[in-house]
């Protein structure tokens, strides 16, 4: 017993928490029984030094005790909801429902909202999170994690902590595409879609490359066109690739708003009869569009609920072990757009 | 002091609230206190005596104490997100964002569900409510009104409770709608809604009356198809006026899965060219479809905001005094669809 930070034979206690982060045992207490009246700063550098200090209840697993349960999940998007955010609260609250919990879901935006919102949902208790993260550091979750809280992440890992992964297989769904468009003749397949920092992204343009080299070509780098966060800017985009010297014949989007901006674009071009795409993600009016939009499917619905079977399976201990990365398959819904030959 | 339920000069007691109840008078105040460990029974049935004994906080009304505040607003829908509560929930970040706010967002389904998902959130403590209501009484909401949490509804008036009301002028825009099909000549509007008990529905059926009437037509019963709540279910009602004996000439849509499903259906029947179509809500692929769809729009996300500045004001006492509805207008975007004239 002689460190600054620890007692009683190195378990560190509230008391060191408090000490550390120079604030009352009280607040320290507050938190940890999700209470009120704790600035969020102060909540963010108390669970931060829970995790620095490796702070556990002293009691069982908070999640063993049916009677603390508030019958509350927190689910955290990185924005507010978009059509395909829809389907994952849906899924995830079918499931919900039937263990008698309710889904409580916020949105992040940046890092740091990510950070502060998390914080928030924890302090406030939830019996699990689901996190369709925007941040690259959640080892603050730490603490409620061992605090017997199940974590599961959501399409991209976390980073600074082990937890239950539900992915779609972006790589192969996009090699998929990828293939189609090279199966009709083409070679020049322009490539639409949002921030290339972003894992689904990065994923998405990796089984590109891949059906390419597949094929026998490389990835050229001007026929890409990433950073498109809206319809709007992915339309400009494909404005862009149609005013270039060597325009593709082809298009593929990464997703649901960079596939409307690139149709809306090829309206206005009058190119939509004699361009290829292929989208990844489907949307509602897909089949209704001149030519009906060949997209990568998925079924966003069964990422809830898997993450949802997680959660609760977690709490109930019927899932025990380590946790495990759970990859989702896609498929090729063809509609017709992805089969237009190569014209000039 | 002789009442039952009643004690010192008339003013119920915790002590009051647990004895109507038959709980402790622990589980009372921690229902107040939003502190966990009730079950949502007990939770609602402690609120409902509270409601009915009058009780009150005998501090200074919650909402005025900024320490008490959680930096939490409520908002609750009636089922999983769909693209029109995707601006809402957006419109009404952007202002408790600016507020240093967490939304936190829950479905609520049915009535029963809507009144446990309330419970559930008022007992984790909301600074604010913004609720889009699905039941048709929402009276047990007193006490936390009275205690100081502004409450908003949004599309639909609640019953039982005085409160903050934000609409959008549906029988206006309706008749709007139902003029412009008129000016075109049309005299057999077939109409495909929701379950016409929904407020808007209601509403939007009334100005489409109202427009027939101005133009001394009668609402033939024949054309109406309520109790759409699927793009499918609408696609089939469709299907069903145009395989009458006498189908009409033009379609009004009363909202944006109705609108989607008719259009899916007109195609299918090779009439999406010469069947006029107004539709309520506007939608993302709207000006991609073939011909482009003419819509009654409407400002969604200033819904948001101007229910979260209702909710900021009172609480921040800016906005006093009685509490009031608020009606926003609807704008006719033509796009072609609704320009089509009568053919046979």
């Amino acid at each position: 017993m002689t460190g600054r930070t620890q007692s009683r034979g190195g378990r560190p206690t509230m008391k060191d928490v408090a000490a550390h982060v120079g604030t009352s045992i009280k607040s320290v207490s507050r938190v940890l029984n999700g209470e009120p009246g704790v600035s969020a700063d102060t909540t963010e550098r108390i669970l931060r030094a829970m995790a620095d200090l490796g702070f556990r209840r002293n009691d069982l697993a908070r999640g063993l005790r049916q009677s603390d349960r508030t019958g509350t999940v927190g689910l955290v998007l990185p924005q507010a909801a978009t059509r395909y955010h829809d389907s994952l609260v849906r899924g995830l609250e079918e499931v919900a429902r039937r263990h008698g919990s309710l889904v409580l879901t916020a949105s992040s935006g940046t890092a740091a909202q990510e950070r502060e919102t998390l914080v928030s949902l924890c302090s406030r208790r939830v019996d699990g999170l689901v996190v369709v993260p925007a941040g690259t550091d959640h080892g603050f979750l730490q603490p409620e994690q061992a605090a017997g809280v199940p974590i599961v992440f959501v399409d991209r890992p976390p980073h600074g902590i082990d937890a239950d992964l539900v992915l779609t297989d972006d790589a192969g769904g996009a090699r998929r595409a990828t293939s189609h468009l090279l199966e009709q003749g083409h070679r020049s397949i322009g490539v639409i879609g949002a921030d290339a920092g972003i894992h689904t992204v990065a994923e998405r343009l990796r089984g590109h490359r891949e059906g390419l080299t597949e094929a026998g070509l490389a990835q050229r780098r001007n026929l890409l066109r990433p950073g498109c966060e809206t319809a709007a800017q992915a339309a400009a985009a494909c404005l862009s690739l149609f005013a270039s010297p060597d325009p593709p014949t082809a298009l593929f989007t990464l997703n649901n708003q960079c596939t409307i901006g690139a149709v809306r674009a090829l309206h206005t071009l009058r190119r939509a009869r004699s361009t290829a795409l292929v989208g990844f993600d489907d949307f509602e009016t897909a089949d209704l569009l001149d030519p009906p939009v060949t997209v990568v499917a998925h079924d966003v619905g069964e990422i809830g609920r898997r993450a949802a079977a997680l959660v609760f399976g977690r709490l109930e201990g019927t899932i025990t072990g380590r946790s495990g990365s759970h990859v989702l398959p896609t498929s090729l819904t063809e509609r017709g757009s992805g089969g237009i030959p190569p014209q000039r």
